[in-house]
């Protein structure tokens, strides 16, 4: 009897499902992956770690090492200041290229700051073309940095923020968007990927919510963008931003970026007018005169090896494509969850994102009343978890670093643990 | 007769003025000079380039290049995540460092974001403890991006900006600004260093005219730290940022730190509510709670590289120490208006940047018709300066790598540019 997979679309062709759990499957899952060569561009070298927190930083790739190594010794080292005359146009070319992974036309997105001051300055622009408008909505479990900073514009403008009360493990319902957005509305600010449970949100759904109620759309990709493919023009998003240092793989803190609808560059201003905004930038002008374009939503001087970083990894996954990239990511996490049904689950383990595997991104979280514990003692077994409040593990898994055979130890060693802290957890 | 200059207090005995203007007196300068070894801890490898832009962008310190590598391919290659459990403590652990070299005890700098996004939360901090109050005061000489957030920070509030008319070659009076702020005045907002002329502000005496208005200080110290000490704490200053790739040597757009006095952490709020300033981070609760201390005035994720440098730039400067650096710093700047006043003054350059050593940084900047093209032809002779508008030349010279036949070299070279473009220019 053949067995598929009837959620991740598996490709190797088994018996029956106790050849499922098998190791050998894993392995014969590894031989079939178009992109398991993917691997060795990375710097993993660490042959006995399984690595499943590349949503949380993604691993280093070996051009990047290259890329920041002639950045640091020949563009900075030896050509110093004058490196600028090419270094201008880094945070619009890296734009580009994220826009390509997001379905954004040249020009729209541009990679500056971190994603926290990105959301105040995309945010406050969007308030300030709703004049009028009090509300801004959100959920209760978008990404503790997006609470907070609408909080503060709330606070700090006399706003209202409408929070969502949205299930934790099943995501966002658009039905609850349409119920909260009205003509109140001015900006509607959602993560497209939640980062508890992995639920994926529907952004053209969403979006057109938004837009029946009279308000901007902001959406942040933090935790889709390098997993999922997104169509940010073809939704119609007004607004997103994003990190790069989960899928996109460009190390620690590497700055953000932000897109913004050719439609609106236009019109709208953010609040922090720094003089790499500045339309010409160099004439130092008496007064501000904002940039056209994407260049008018950056701040000061970026940073250049982040920014080369941002490239690198960009175009890495571009090299991959988009379509095999969303294939694999949607493999690893349906296999995860299938060796999760037969292992983990019957064991306790409650599987905290959407059982389909369309409505989820590229990580997979169980929750486990000794999740904390439960996430040190992996890492004591060189698997590489994360912890989430109140009670989660989270298995990132990436699609260009992930094999099946990491998904097979993490989900076998993690029920090991669990039936063993029957006595001691 | 013995000669010494009377500003720069050189050391270096000579006869007469025409052996201060030979090539031997550099080189005697040089081979007096007790910072002349840390030329060495910089990658400067091109031996036949004169490098006088590190007021623009600093040279690269091998430490530096070493911490980067170890950064990038240990922390983050083969440790990846678990990295953050030492990463946190970087912010605040590289702005003690800062805080050592502007005179701020620890726990009140921190690295973090670019200058001008530190600008205007510290900006709108200040103007926060000061309601009722309608005017920020700046000079037309600050630098473009400060003016910028502030004029945008008025805008947004419907704030007077209040500028000074600073003479553009001496610098700020304290008594400009005496009466320029007055009982209606929240913030003053000023350069410790003109970025175009170089002078010096007399950071003591305008803090404490802004205090006797009842504002808020706020210095830029951009162009000033890594070569004039400064005493933040001493001074009473309340709040201060300033960039790293400049005499900190960190890399093109490290990030930069900003200072808030102890006694005003509690109760200023910046608006930028994000995850790293959060109490309890990982509680990742339902509502902002700003970190006690420092770190409250952070956003989101960090460059973790970035910080680093700044990290391997400052401790570079400590080990030189402040009265060296500052020793050295005014024997440059003094040596080159030397030069200039025997070479270029004759031939129409004028010098702009105020002539007595105590009443200006690191830099020395003469006006010329020709600017500009004089600027490109030193960089075809491989002297590296900066053109400013309108018409202006900066050589900035830096304590730790500049030497005084580079000055020597770019003074005569400069000479003779001037003079041949009697006929082309």
């Amino acid at each position: 009897m053949a067995h598929r997979d009837r959620r991740g679309g598996l490709r190797v062709m088994v018996s029956g499902m106790s050849q499922v759990l098998e190791r050998a499957y894993a392995e014969a899952l590894d031989a079939a992956d178009p992109l398991a060569g993917f691997r060795d561009r990375f710097a993993l070298d660490d042959a006995g770690l399984v690595y499943l927190n590349g949503n949380s930083l993604g691993a280093l790739p070996r051009a990047t090492l290259a890329r920041l190594e002639t950045v640091i010794t020949q563009e900075w080292g030896t050509a110093l200041a004058r490196s600028w005359d090419h270094w201008t146009a880094l945070p619009g070319r890296a734009g580009d290229l994220v826009g390509q992974l997001t379905g954004a036309a040249p020009g729209q997105v541009t990679v500056t700051d971190n994603t926290t001051v990105n959301l105040y300055k995309l945010a406050c622009a969007a308030l300030g073309a709703r004049p009028g408008r009090t509300v801004i909505v959100t959920d209760r479990d978008n990404f503790p940095s997006d609470r907070y900073v609408l909080e503060g514009i709330a606070a700090q403008r006399g706003l209202e923020l409408r929070m969502l009360d949205t299930d934790i493990n099943a995501g966002l319902d658009p039905e609850q968007v349409r119920a909260a957005a009205g003509p109140d509305t001015a900006l509607v600010s959602l993560s497209h990927v939640a980062y508890r449970s992995g639920a994926l949100a529907d952004m053209a759904a969403i979006t057109e919510i938004a837009h029946q109620a009279g308000a901007l759309m902001l959406w942040d990709l933090c935790h889709s963008v390098g997993a999922v493919p997104i169509e940010l023009d073809a939704c119609d998003v007004d607004l997103a931003v994003g990190c790069t240092y989960k899928y996109l793989n460009a190390g620690p803190g590497a700055p953000a970026f932000l897109y913004v609808a050719a439609r609106h560059q236009e019109q709208l201003r953010q609040p922090v007018w720094g003089w790499f905004s500045q339309r010409d930038q160099f004439a130092m002008g008496p007064a501000y005169d904002p940039a056209a374009g994407i260049a008018k939503f950056t701040t000061g001087t970026p940073s250049i090896p982040g920014i080369a970083a941002v490239e690198e990894g960009a175009r890495l996954l571009l090299e991959a494509g988009l379509a095999p990239m969303r294939a694999k990511s949607r493999q690893l996490t349906g296999y995860l969850t299938e060796l999760g049904e037969a292992w983990l689950e019957p064991l306790g383990c409650t599987l905290a994102t959407p059982r389909d595997g369309d409505r989820r991104g590229g990580h997979v979280t169980y929750a486990h009343p000794q999740a904390s514990h439960l996430n040190e003692r992996l890492a004591e077994a060189a698997i590489i978890t994360d912890y989430r409040t109140p009670d989660r593990v989270r298995f990132g898994l990436s699609p260009l670093t992930t094999r099946f055979t990491d998904v097979w130890t993490a989900a076998s060693v993690t029920r090991d643990l669990v039936k063993a802290g029957g006595s001691d957890g």
